[in-house]
């Protein structure tokens, strides 16, 4: 039930258009409505909420404040890899930013990160047979590499298609790079299941080469383009095994190097980098709330990672999140709602080599503190579609009641499973975890490589994820869960 | 029901994938399955149209060859004005294409259209104060306006916000270039709504400056976005009114005019066109089809219109509803699909300025011919979201309870409410008529602009609409409605 207090919302009456003679196919297509602005004072809770969302709405679509928010973080700062200047500037922007809104309790949540540094020198190439010239392939080394020695790898190769195949090459492996060359499945339409379903060779492909003695691994860019822009990623060494160098391949490199193979399997490929991992930053997630009138240790959590990948300036992934979060907070306040229960953003450091703010956030909760639900945007600022619900299912019935409520906001339906990274850590604490689920085809075009900048968010796609998320983190403040 | 005639298609089994220790927040994030082939006989009905889709899916997002096609026709053509060499000669490239694919009954049904010509001279400029520089304008002729005389037209200017506000005008119109600048109202979810809302100023605003004694129109393009493009479209005189000249002014230049005319309402406007409309052309609609193997004389309709404005490429207004309908019409025919009822695709010419080819199909329409349905793809080739269906409500619901099986497909919900300009003159003959509604967002960043160009296009995006498209198509075939 809303609050009777007063509340005064611009309520929208529906007019239908009418174009007459002049209407285009496109128009004809959806005969659409006009809303007019008129005051109203709350009364019917629901009736409430369907104005509330019109509200969020029009203010979101008007002011365009996410958008403008991210041209900064994203034009100003740019990318920001754990432990790196960029990643310090972006905290102190974010506190700075929701100070400026008015956020309450405006704190950093001190977390050590890793430190890990691309360095200068990424370069590779199949190496030229008796004079000809080198051919080049377009790298960028995996976050959590080893350098290559000084003087680069030089060194035979062996394509694979998966972790097992690598792991099942005899001694003919020794002393050679492995390539692992399994695309993403392009007959899935969930781009993320594509993606899981290869990105195993990302993670685990250096331990997997070296467990049989290769020396070096080049791994197919997780996307589902065909161009010459490598995508980063992190990998993780196995403790037990050597430690190898690896970088990612773009996809013309990759088929340009399969393709070679077949007709030399002998040739050499060049490869060299200079990352390394340097010792622990001190670094912080950022929080901000609106403190709840009725219930203030029940929390509703909205958030994203301020950390990012160094390729590109880290825009879908996930200043997205942080400036959906942000904005979304400052409807709620900008509105004049008083929301029952405390939301909260949190700017959480580090998801994408560590996960240190997560877990850092998880674990720092008050033992007073009851995390009611969590909702994180980390899929790309595209055009909503959904919220994706991991909870117990009177929670995610109780959800999916609101589903016609959200459709304003191109939110078309409620469903099972979801949540993110950062807010995974709280699944313990008994909150309800929920994905903004946004359009995902394009997702993996841009996603931690150069491409991954302003130029390629469209703005009103961005607003919406953040309306969806102001609609839905008041209903949950307004009816607990 | 499916015929029981041995269909054999390719089911999936699904397996839920799992990535330990490398996951990532945006796989974290959903949770998603792997599909892996296996050979099967079709028995129950409803399972065998969901191993339907998922081979619909399979093939589609496999061989993406809308988007091939969609890259050879704005390629190799380009913009297909109606009347133009290049509408000729892509008549001939659909016609050829169909024939290609091993479609039946291939023919072209003659219309004639209307031929309007754009020219080479598009200026305007605001004349510059006590010899200072002239302030450029970014314009483009309105599609069916008649030229200025050849030293332009240098006028003073009114701004307006509708066309009764221009109408309502007094004698210091006369003599004036009116200037229509209401913008598309930005906080509709819709952006055709918005486009619905401002669209009037496009067809009608010529026709009202000139009530009151105005020499010129130019008009806010319609678009979201502000930048220096201008966006075309049609416009409409009215046969009692004299006819003046219109052009669309980029939202740059529009705003650019509104400043300065706030600082001197005294300003005086040059702009110069040099377009023309010439006598009607003979041209034609492209048709072909797979026969229904039980009631033959039974057809739905799956279109798009293959003229386009001559800005741009005419890559999504409608190059993608055209490749989208041939190429759900090919995946139903490689699959070894065979229709109960004859599925048709009719490539539409002059939608954009005349719709003389939906009105041509629909008049020559033979006597024994039942138009079950028609779908028509023209919002665009973004990711899709729904079907829009205008149908009785026992045909709604009918459609509406295969929602869930075209959910692979992207497709979120079945609305009441839909169609398309080509089709539209078959709902007097009976058909449902039913609309693709993809995301519409970045729709009016491109619409008739130099910016519709296939760089604009995703092709899974585009692919899935093909496929939604024949899934729906061939329901209808198999169930009738």
């Amino acid at each position: 039930m809303l609050r009777k207090s007063c509340v005064t919302i611009v309520a929208l009456s529906y007019l239908w258009l009418d174009v007459p003679f002049f209407s285009t196919a496109a128009f004809a297509q959806q005969r659409h409505t006009a809303k007019a602005a008129a005051e109203v004072t709350v009364t019917n809770p629901m009736s409430s909420y369907s104005d509330i969302v019109s509200s969020l709405v029009k203010k979101g679509l008007t002011e365009q404040q996410a958008y403008k928010n991210l041209a900064e973080l994203t034009g100003k700062i740019g990318g920001r890899l754990s432990g790196s200047p960029q990643a310090a500037k972006a905290v102190t922007w974010g506190k700075n930013l929701m100070e400026k809104l008015g956020f309450q309790n405006v704190r950093l949540q001190n977390v050590m990160v890793p430190h890990w540094v691309r360095g200068k020198v990424e370069k590779a190439w199949i190496v030229g047979r008796k004079g000809r010239k080198n051919i080049p392939l377009a790298i960028c080394a995996l976050g959590g590499s080893i350098a290559t020695p000084k003087k680069g790898i030089t060194a035979e190769v062996i394509e694979v298609h998966s972790l097992a195949e690598a792991k099942a090459l005899g001694p003919e492996a020794k002393g050679k790079i492995i390539f692992f060359n399994r695309p993403m499945d392009p007959t899935l339409v969930s781009t993320f299941a594509a993606y899981g379903g290869a990105v195993d060779q990302r993670g685990g492909g250096a331990s997997a080469a070296a467990s049989v003695g290769g020396v070096g691994a080049l791994i197919r860019s997780m996307t589902l383009v065909v161009d010459n822009v490598p995508h980063t990623g992190v990998m993780y060494y196995r403790d037990s095994i050597p430690k190898v160098p690896t970088a990612a391949l773009s996809t013309v490199a990759a088929n340009r190097l399969s393709d070679n193979l077949k007709r030399n399997p002998h040739l050499r490929v060049h490869f060299a980098l200079d990352c390394k991992t340097l010792s622990d930053v001190k670094s912080a997630n950022v929080i901000g709330e609106l403190p709840g009138t009725e219930f203030p240790n029940e929390v509703i959590v909205m958030g994203g990672h301020l950390d990012s990948w160094d390729k590109g300036k880290g825009a879908h992934d996930d200043g997205v999140g942080v400036t959906q979060s942000i904005e979304a907070l400052r409807l709620i306040k900008e509105l004049g709602l008083k929301p029952k229960r405390t939301i909260r953003v949190v700017l959480f450091m580090n998801e994408e080599n560590g996960s240190r703010g997560g877990e850092g956030y998880a674990a720092q909760l008050p033992a007073n503190e009851k995390a009611v639900a969590a909702i994180e945007s980390d899929a790309g600022g595209f055009d909503p579609r959904a919220f994706g619900v991991s909870a117990d299912s009177s929670v995610f019935q109780k959800i999916a009641s609101w589903a016609s409520l959200l459709e304003p906001t191109d939110i078309c339906s409620i469903r099972r499973g979801g949540g993110g990274e950062d807010i995974s850590y709280l699944k313990d604490k008994g909150a309800a975890l929920i994905g903004l689920v946004p359009s995902n085809q394009r997702y993996f075009d841009y996603h931690h490589s150069d491409k991954d900048v302003l130029a390629n968010v469209n703005s009103r796609e961005l607003e919406l994820g953040a309306i969806a998320m102001a609609s839905l983190a008041y209903f949950i403040s307004e009816e607990g869960l």
